[in-house]
């Protein structure tokens, strides 16, 4: 049950790289929830910075809902976007199917299916299936937005490269909309130059450069989420695991608050002004017990380097059982990471609007 | 649904920290399971270091089969294991429901539940309640040995103090054997004379520390696990994320992957000796496209220090609406990552064979 | 997954007819929930009809319920009832390990488990099964009624002895209230004396007899349920199967429908004096497309006759392998349907709730 | 979560009666599972009897493959089918979201969706949704018949005129031949000639009239299926309640069961003469204790007449909140349970598939 998810906000997602179309199916949107098109696309446009508006691969990637939206509210009908695939190229992956690429999925992949899968693009395992959640995670950043739920995310690192943080305890709202326009999605400029360059002396080294996406949600309501194994933080775990390449999350502090004393790490609460609970410090990113604590939620995601790298690489003859190397052809995006940044956005906003629904 | 969790092995656990008992009900053990009442015993006894064997109160933690076991095995009846409260003490905890502790689940809780919720001891939020995901962890970490998986942890830091890592390339079976029987969780013995230095320190401060659990799954068979929201990774980053203090995961090279190129982190494939595919690294930590790739599973959990101080502390009091101040009394486990170490093998098992269930 | 079950009401039933204690957990009754033990014994008492209220029997059946409930109210925890198995005799049940009783699952059992079943009075199969589900059913039933849903059934048929029915279009909340405190669940006394009669016949013939269970839900907002498979009437018969010996379920005028023309069987729609819009008969039993229409929720429930009887029977040893005969021992309830009259309810009480949880 | 079902075959329906297309996403069939196109297209062909096999209707329904299925095969990625929408005319269905069908999903859908959902042609609650359905049963069929399992259904009854029954013990294989090849789906042609007749009166006087489907799976393995609430009958009661104008289901004798005694009712077991444990009699359908007992598994559905119909019916204006009258217009079907009886044995299907795999 590899694509199938989400328990009040049910979504199966469908596809291959190069499948004749992808697309993804959703339960659980309340009818008459309004579709904004325009809005939506703006958003799918961030999984593919740098392009111009108008271009026609782009203008291709738009989904057309073939069931589920009547005069552009859902119906109650479960809702499907399709996704053309117009642009599969005759490639020829052949090669993948015996010398599998170090570092994706082809390997365990073959052995899985016993060679029935479609090795093309990187068959269902592509980041190309990360479209359809980001369709669905489109309308609902919407429909949390006029909840006053707001999400946003922003590239933390590029290697050793790092963008100042979010403020985890007064965040600015000034950023939030910033990143939602911006050519790179970093809050400090003069880092994310450093991480263009970083990236491209990755490129020109046919190799690539991991990184990190910190993500924010502000607005969310005291008491989202659960105890035991129906916290908020596992259920954003979940999802953001399904995105490829993320090898890591951690909540607030994280993996740093393992190196300090409780006295440090513990969030005091007071009173502010407006006789709203809070805390002074925000280590535990917003969540306590599996649960919302009414400060921002803020996790990081952790993306290896993209694993296709131009450069030569040892691997094994699947068929000759025999040690070989392999040199991966074609265009690769060098840092991940980058284009991960609305799908995290996506993700954590289908997590938490399914966690929310549960109220 | 806090508390109900897996897809072919359904667990259901029930229990407040001063309930009269708390428990597990597990669907999906094949009938005819063995349960061996001793090796679980000891695997449990883990949970509680330092305490001699022959401890009244481990005598009572002793999990009783009520339903599910007949003559020493599975019956295909759902299985029930209760472990009786029998030292809840009458403490009082009607300060706690108006001062909520930083750091702990008081707060959201008393939002979410209206002040329905069981604060004595923290309720179902408690630790307590890992007790039984370990009675589960235990068996199913039989079960998966009986199949040639072997699954162990250790401390691998408290505060900025480290142990030696897993080999994760070529695990020595002698280091799995030792934790096992181990006083203390580690497999560098000196750094463990530091931890528990540090350790002490902080308790001597009236103060707590974090600390990180990594853990090895070896024996797993090539392509268990799936694309997208199937993967092996997000399935058990899900139930880690339902132990209490739990803020960070990440696999193999995890956070560290994120700051490294390509042509360093890719692990590269080659024949073995005996024929199998291997990685001459495990960056991945043995996970591929979400599947197993033969390579041991390795990850890392981060754990907050423990939020209960005796320190004072600043918080609000939520009948005056005023800022105060908190003393929390009792002992206070200064470091919840050591005790968490049989925690997150036993949540690494039960994840590890839902998945696995799925062939 | 047998005894885990409903999506937003969790269930999760354990036990077996002679294991120490059989019981249920439940998770999504929301936190500050009443629970009236003593209204829930008096629902829990029909039972077991006929006998005294201070039966020590019966006593002993009452449910203990050892987590989710602090000072009479659900506590936000996951909620646990336990129920002792005092009564269990020290019964031979080997013979029916090797010759299994026509009609029962002693045959299918000991294949699928190989043995390792507990055939000790039916094990997992047995009706004792039911209590813990009417204990979550007559909580459900009284949060039910306080949302002004009242739900109620009555024995509509022994062997060929009818009761009159419920009236479908203007129910007698009269009725329902009798049947609440009914010595024998039916509408009509005299036909309720023919019934008695026709059990003791059976009884007295060493045989059993069937018979069916209409039940009624009023008071339930229009719109409840969904299209497709997420139907209220798939919802009730998916837990009604749960019920042994049921072999069918029909709603509203069920096969009777598929005998007449459209223009008979169709519902016209009507408003009444107080402008709610109606229908003058209700031969779709209060669902259309799988929703409530505003009109009440009928069914009919048919149960078979008690498998277990007196009377020699063909079997086979499934040990020597050859046809034999065999004396089922012990006392029997002759026709399983009276006993089953609040199962029912208990059913379709879960079943709706879970449904209505969903808006 | 109306049109997600199924635990280990994961189905998701889509689509609404005229919106561009309709189709169904399903995981957990194996990879290499092979399509036949042409044997699927032969089953879907039944749902449209008496229309030539080169209809441009019927053409126009085959379903496209978009993803899942690599060279004839099931490539372990989601697999989407879409079937378009090409012959949505451009009806006129405004006046029934003011005036709603007698026994039709109008009403409660138009208060559950506020107005929302998509009137035309039934919206989401057209029977048009059942192709999808079809889709997937159909290739679930042919894998089943690989395992040695066949499934088929007939006409049982219409109206009053019954087709002769299956023999529940000694099954025809005769028979499930000719039905997969019948003009009329019935075992006995001259019922067949009658329940023709009675169709074509009720169509002449513009009525409809109801049905029964009788539906037997033989070759499943003993012990397919659980006690409680995972039985083999509850399954197939829940898929097949997904059906439209589906009012009711038996297994076995059924609601017949009801009026014997345990004594005519029980199936003696016995060994026949190529040693394998058979019942004499099958009043139980093949399912006890929930599981499969070796004999053929029957259960019979009942059909309410098509809601449907042209006469003048009574009904409410929910503008003007008055009573009105209502004649609907267009052709419609006047028996739904002839086109029902190969949408039964895809259901059936599914359903069985779903348990079997628990195995």
């Amino acid at each position: 049950m590899a694509f199938s998810f989400g328990r009040h906000l049910k979504i199966s997602i469908f596809g291959q790289s190069h499948s004749e179309a992808i697309g993804v199916t959703c339960e659980g949107l309340p009818a008459g929830t309004p579709i904004d098109e325009e809005e939506l696309y703006d958003f799918l446009r961030r999984r593919a910075p740098g392009q111009s508006l108008t271009s026609p691969r782009l203008e291709s990637d738009r989904p057309r809902f073939i069931t589920g939206v009547s005069g552009g509210k859902t119906n109650g009908a479960p809702l499907t976007a399709i996704i053309q695939n117009t642009n599969t190229r005759s490639w020829d992956y052949t090669e993948l199917r015996i010398k599998p690429r170090p570092g994706h999925s082809d390997y365990p992949a073959a052995v899985k299916f016993q060679g029935n899968n479609d090795i093309a693009g990187g068959g269902q395992f592509s980041a190309r299936l990360t479209a359809p959640l980001c369709v669905i995670g489109g309308i609902v950043l919407s429909v949390l937005r006029r909840e006053g739920i707001e999400i946003a995310a922003h590239l933390k690192s590029v290697g050793t490269v790092h963008d100042r943080a979010f403020d985890p305890v007064k965040p600015d709202m000034k950023d939030f909309f910033a990143l939602r326009h911006a050519d790179f999605p970093v809050l400090d400029k003069a880092a994310g130059e450093q991480m263009r360059a970083l990236i491209d002396k990755a490129r020109m080294q046919l190799d690539s450069v991991g990184g990190t996406v910190e993500c924010m949600a502000t607005g969310l309501p005291v008491g989202i989420g659960n105890g035991g194994y129906g916290g908020l933080d596992g259920a954003i775990a979940a999802v953001v695991f399904g995105i490829p390449a993320v090898k890591g999350i951690e909540f607030g502090a994280g993996f740093g608050a393992s190196q300090t004393f409780g006295s440090e790490n513990n969030d005091p609460f007071y009173y502010d002004d407006t006789g709203v609970v809070r805390t002074k410090t925000n280590h535990c990113g917003g969540i306590l017990g599996g649960m919302s604590d009414g400060m921002p939620v803020v996790f990081t995601v952790a993306f290896k380097p993209t694993p296709s790298i131009a450069r030569e690489q040892e691997t094994v003859n699947l068929q000759t059982k025999e040690n070989t190397r392999l040199c991966i052809q074609g265009r690769h995006d060098p840092c991940v990471a980058v284009r991960a940044v609305p799908i995290v956005e996506a993700a954590a906003a289908v997590a938490i609007y399914d966690v929310w629904m549960e109220q």
